[in-house]
């Protein structure tokens, strides 16, 4: 389906990510419009050739025209907006999503949604520190993941489609997972590294330690820059998996502590060559 | 005195740290020996006109006209060194060094030293995750902090000439904090960063994660490539300082915990925008 670019694809939530997908796919020739919450996004993406329409409110012909549906809103506004306007939608449209957690999100959706419309999940594994459509890019998911969650409900064209969707905009891995295993993955290398970030940044509040401060330091802490609502609203979205990945930490930490109290340079050494080993396996390709 | 380029300068240790000294210190026309373990380090540094000559013994003659000697050894080295060899230093040389903790050292040096000789502790905090003093580089200081860590046996004099030579050498930074302050300090920034870091890249050996991750968890984990017999002996060495930074984290993180267990969201939104107001004192002036 979506090859055919005479298709209307809708974003709902204009901001860093919706912003990034509507450049990206405009440039193709998709007809894309928008709804979002501010009508300055409207203008300025509308000015800046990024949609060919919008509006800030529930417009029933933008909606009912569009053959696509991307949400690009937090967890909980997601799903209220299925709950109340999803009567709005047109009958055959397929509809994904950008959201970070999926286990609580997936079947949800997929249980209250008509059965003339198809949800299919998927996470594009990209982000900055800012937000909003004034700092989108098309050049935002060079090198980065897109990760398509279906479940038993999906259809294997609407899979292959969205598939298809996470490789035209240029993400350089395009992969399937379970949802299940999505949240366990994300636990532990996005929530769990944001978890720590934060106690690292709060646990000591010295005085002057930054006059001091080294590129270990700012790069642990790179992260504790954080978006407050969004991200405790994740973190309690996947609260079983990520609290699994934090007692596995704590226990791991524990260890060190144990080995470090009882002078045990032997079992520290062995870790840290564990560990260096290990990451390895983590440098950018 | 370090002003006075017809001074002898000794590196005791000749790697990425003592050979960084060295060539900064050669330019500024100081006559600069070494001893080191490695012969291939004498030649590359002769070769590279790094120093002036060295050797891989005791050699008396360049050990007894040098008026400052720098060790960049690991700390039992170092203290076994002087131990073992202070006989030669020159009566009235200034010693300093490079040691990553300075309480379980500073005192322990200064209490066997002979009485003619001075010893000034300094800390220059920078490093690369390679070694060697084919990787050194007279670049390798600036934006780094250097700390001196004086004691009540110092001389104003030697303080200040090793200020001096901090700043001969590049630092962006150059101050005096006591021992106790820069074990805290270093246990906090460097050491606990370390711990976390290779935590993080061990705690979960679930394979194929690699192809899933982002720059969260690389930022997290670049350090967690560590010199397993260098680290593991420098958190002995400062044991408690280190254990005390650790239980602050632990518990910090543990409050986290038990906030998403509560799914107590404004509990987490109030620690997280704490961590982005404390962030912002740590971005690079």
């Amino acid at each position: 389906m979506i090859v055919d670019v005479s298709k209307k694809i809708l974003i709902v939530g204009l901001g860093l990510l919706g912003g990034s997908y509507a450049r990206v796919l405009k440039r193709f020739g998709f007809h894309i419009s928008a709804i979002t919450l501010d009508q300055s996004s409207i203008d300025y993406a509308i000015k800046e050739n990024i949609i060919d329409e919008g509006s800030t409110e529930l417009d029933e012909r933008i909606i009912g025209e569009a053959d696509l549906v991307i949400f690009a809103l937090y967890p909980h506004v997601f799903v209220e907006w299925i709950e109340e306007n999803q009567g709005l939608l047109k009958s055959g449209a397929l509809i994904t999503d950008v959201t970070g957690v999926k286990e609580s999100i997936v079947y949800k959706i997929q249980d209250i949604l008509r059965s003339d419309v198809e949800f299919i999940a998927a996470h594009p594994m990209a982000g900055r520190e800012v937000s909003g459509v004034e700092n989108s890019s098309d050049k935002m998911f060079i090198g980065a993941n897109y990760i398509v969650t279906p479940t038993e409900k999906n259809s294997s064209e609407a899979i292959s489609t969205c598939m298809e969707l996470g490789r035209l905009l240029g993400f350089s891995n395009v992969t399937t997972l379970t949802p299940k295993e999505h949240d366990e993955m994300v636990g532990f290398l996005s929530q769990l590294t944001h978890c720590i970030a934060i106690t690292l940044m709060t646990c000591n509040d010295k005085e002057n330690m930054e006059k001091f401060t080294g590129d270990s330091f700012r790069d642990l802490t790179r992260i504790a820059r954080i978006n407050d609502l969004m991200w405790s609203e994740l973190f309690v979205a996947n609260k079983a998996a990520l609290l699994e990945q934090m007692n596995m930490f704590i226990d791991k930490f524990n260890n060190l502590k144990t080995m470090l109290e009882a002078e045990d340079v032997e079992g520290m050494r062995e870790m840290m060559r564990h560990s260096t080993q290990r990451r390895a396996l983590f440098d950018k390709k």
